[in-house]
């Protein structure tokens, strides 16, 4: 590649974060998504290569979440024409709820920013990214998009306002997900849920979304525990993920705050209270994949507090 | 009365606080009811006189909200056949969703725990408040309790589990509080509730009580106000209440950050940035009552932070 190229790394986020489905997420460290752009001489926007796909992504710019998120951002900045190439390198597992789609997408829109000497700060390329990601998941939810872009803990009021705040990390807290290799595409996640709740079940998961965020604000580890109990999505959802409830008793066991599905799976998610029992948990959980004989991978990360950066 | 008598003040509360069905309230300054107890050669617990409340609150301690609160407090220290006379001044309005029975309660059972050299603290006295209030409620919430013995914003992450946690209260933060001449029982208004909810009004109403939470720690009045709206049991509840929509108009003309029914009605709350502006809401809500040829009365407070005491 030239040496005018940019290169951009968004890391992957876990959506919903438990008790709070499509308003609230948080970034990782890793893996993530990486993308690379330069000027070209021949006008517009085109994906000249993507690496790590399988063929499973499509090169068209208005059926790619990167494309679509670097168009709508070249359409708005009135550079709609300019002529650019974009490599993706997928550096993550799709559809696999570790926020894929939102990493491209954050990633494209945030390196052609770069390439043409950030006409928007990082926040504003936040409806982009959203865009794009909107392609993969059919739904508008910006509780991957936006902790891989801003990084940190990330609560969203209202998506379509894009009303979007960082809640405080607290020290020491420590994801464990594993990605078990079976798939489960977003949209059919979301087609298993009921479109309806009870009062009684609003009632007690507002009260755990309250608690997660009170005790996130008070660093109070046994409150986030208490809260880190999904009533609604993951009773419906966890069905679809062979071993699950294994997977999540042994993470409790081995310590774990929390443990559900990480954004419409089959990855699974786990808090803990630090780094040591965050690696006894995905010790447990890898276990169980493997005493099931399916492939897994497992991520053990920080809160990722920088999201997408130029490297 | 006898020099031996105690006497305890518990606070008028806003339950629900507009998005937090059951879960979140806050304390008002004034008004609020008073008890009176006292040492008796006569055993057990008695309700000598109930001043205020024009006979319609029941003598019966096993039927009293103070009364049946302040006997399962007698009855978890060992002391159920304590002679105790009880006095109760109602000092404000009841079925005016201003968290009446609530602040009976909580006199009730303080003032005896004061009168027996406080075998508990003040907030173990929690629990028994809470089974006082829920003879008149028939549902066991704590969002008008839980404020009016501990002061400030209270969030209950469980009721059944009573997980309460205090929220800080932004500074110079005010509440306008109208109370409309009309009665509705909290039983009734609960009554006109529908037991389900979409999954698109709890996502939404979820972003509104995380954006309140988040408002309420960052002091940021802004997100305080966007959060304010309730999109399930105001839209219900409301129709009980003549003048509701015109007088919410009128609040928010006037300046406020939000405005809605206070715990079941027909009192309606509205929270404002100072108190001059508290005051000008508080005018303008009048004046729609009185419009309408209804009486009410006004209460425009700070957020109380010390709940029930000793005078």
């Amino acid at each position: 590649m030239s040496k005018t190229g940019i290169k951009v790394f968004a890391p992957a986020s876990v959506g919903n974060m438990v008790v709070g489905f499509d308003i609230m997420g948080f970034a990782l460290d890793r893996p993530g998504d990486e993308i690379i752009v330069r000027l070209s001489d021949q006008p517009g926007l085109r994906i000249s290569q993507i690496y790590g796909a399988k063929g499973k992504i499509p090169k068209a710019t208005n059926l790619n979440t990167a494309g679509v998120a670097a168009q709508k951002f070249l359409d708005h900045i009135g550079e709609s024409d300019r002529g650019i190439e974009m490599e993706i390198w997928k550096k993550m597992p799709f559809a696999s709820g570790l926020g894929s789609s939102a990493a491209s997408a954050v990633a494209g829109v945030m390196a052609v920013n770069e390439l043409l000497k950030r006409p928007l700060q990082k926040r504003e390329l936040l409806p982009f990214a959203l865009a794009g990601e909107q392609v993969a998941s059919k739904a508008l939810h910006g509780d991957n998009v936006a902790p891989s872009l801003l990084g940190g803990i990330i609560f969203i009021r209202n998506n379509e306002e894009m009303d979007v705040h960082r809640i405080p990390s607290p020290r020491g807290i420590y994801a464990t997900v594993i990605h078990p290799k079976i798939e489960i595409k977003t949209a059919e996640a979301r087609g298993v849920l009921s479109d309806t709740i009870t009062m009684k079940q609003h009632i007690l998961q507002s009260g755990n979304l309250g608690g997660l965020i009170i005790g996130l604000y008070n660093s109070d580890f046994d409150l986030i525990g208490r809260s880190l109990q999904d009533l609604i999505v993951e009773p419906q959802r966890s069905k679809l993920i062979p071993g699950f409830d294994s997977v999540q008793t042994s993470a409790l066991n081995a310590g774990a705050l929390g443990c559900s599905i990480s954004g419409a799976g089959p990855s699974i998610v786990a808090l803990s209270a630090n780094s040591l029992i965050a690696e006894n948990v995905g010790e447990a959980m890898t276990k169980v994949f493997h005493d099931m004989k399916i492939e897994s991978e497992l991520f053990i990360s920080t809160i990722n507090q920088e999201g997408a950066f130029k490297f």
